[in-house]
């Protein structure tokens, strides 16, 4: 069967209801990673911010990016509580979102004061390890501590933050032989779109690409 | 049942077999979106490229932005048809991966020469839409065209590339009333680190956070 598809012009998607479209162009990027980002700020106020835009940049040194929404909006300065404390800081930790608390992890996209933590807020835990100097969240069974290393602001006023990764703290059954990481293990969870969560099922892994031939299954 | 959690330092992961580290710390970002970038250059070869790491910037101007592997490596040049085609011509695409294709999606990660086409190389379709100047995925069924806005090298060599989306092209029946575009009717599917593919299941959809509230489950 083929669907009927829809063509949309840009003069559409500029036209569109202003949620309508935040909805719509939010959906275009396919699967995001649904990751808490935990900080604390000077005066020992933690802070804890789902965030739907973590990436990886690079694995030697061991780099990731995430994108901070706007600080400015028309005329009037947006709080935004995490970049302010990383800048403050310069440590913050990432957490994967798993199925069994991504109600809560949503959660703490509501607009609390400075004074309120996420972590109080939705009930999930903060953890402390060695030194590091940021919160991770006591439920998540893939987190790492990550350091500052740049910012800057981009064309629509969204900041890009790129962060080197410090220390990874794993559940050692989730770690294959080779290094990959099983997300499927873990129960971590992909976000879509503003607020849609999805389980994901392995489908398989498949070998380095080669020209001259089809990639084959790995077994693992 | 608690796992047992293991901790990987700095030092750790510096000292990685190259391979392994690649493996894992491709691993630790979360879910990455699958897609296919598709090119042309002024000559009219086609080029067609998986991505992992297409974000969404912005919804107003919708901007989507991705990252390009460096073309520098150690004293060479490494070559990147997509990113020279994308310079050169000002237009690509963007298309989903759905799990039909998936495995020929991969195989467009094989270095092929500039006079092979990706397109013919995997058996995937090009289609042309109207006046727009890249080639379309013609399995894709949630797919765009996206006109460069700019482009920027990051600390690592790797290249940001931001562009605003012009033309969707999408299945009418995964656009939700809300503007949503549901990805488990299309059957995009994910990837993690390096090589794994998943399919997704929906949980549910999660109402707009709000400080004094817990979060409803929207029905659609």
């Amino acid at each position: 069967m083929v669907n009927k598809a829809k063509h949309f012009s840009l003069q559409n998607i500029e036209q569109m209801e202003q949620r309508y479209r935040a909805h719509f162009v939010n959906s275009l990027s396919g699967f995001k990673s649904a990751n808490l980002i935990g900080t604390v700020d000077a005066k020992g106020r933690t802070n804890l911010s789902i965030v739907s835009s973590v990436f990886h940049l690079g694995s030697s040194p061991a780099l990731v990016g995430f994108i901070n929404r706007p600080r400015v909006g028309g005329d009037s300065q947006v709080e935004r509580h995490t970049l302010e404390n990383i800048i403050e800081n310069g440590c913050y930790t990432i957490n994967h979102v798993a199925a069994s608390f991504y109600q809560q992890a949503h959660q703490t996209s509501a607009r609390y004061s400075r004074n309120t933590s996420e972590f109080d807020a939705t009930g999930l835990t903060e953890e402390y390890v060695t030194d590091i100097k940021a919160p991770f969240v006591k439920e998540s069974r893939l987190k790492y501590s990550v350091e500052l290393v740049e910012h800057q602001t981009l064309l629509n006023n969204t900041e890009l933050v790129i962060g080197q990764i410090q220390h990874v703290i794993v559940d050692e059954t989730a770690v294959k032989n080779d290094g990959l990481i099983d997300l499927s293990v873990l129960d971590t969870v992909a976000v879509s779109g503003l607020d849609c969560y999805h389980q994901s099922e392995k489908l398989v892994r498949l070998s380095y690409a080669k020209p001259d031939k089809a990639p084959t299954i790995i077994e693992d």
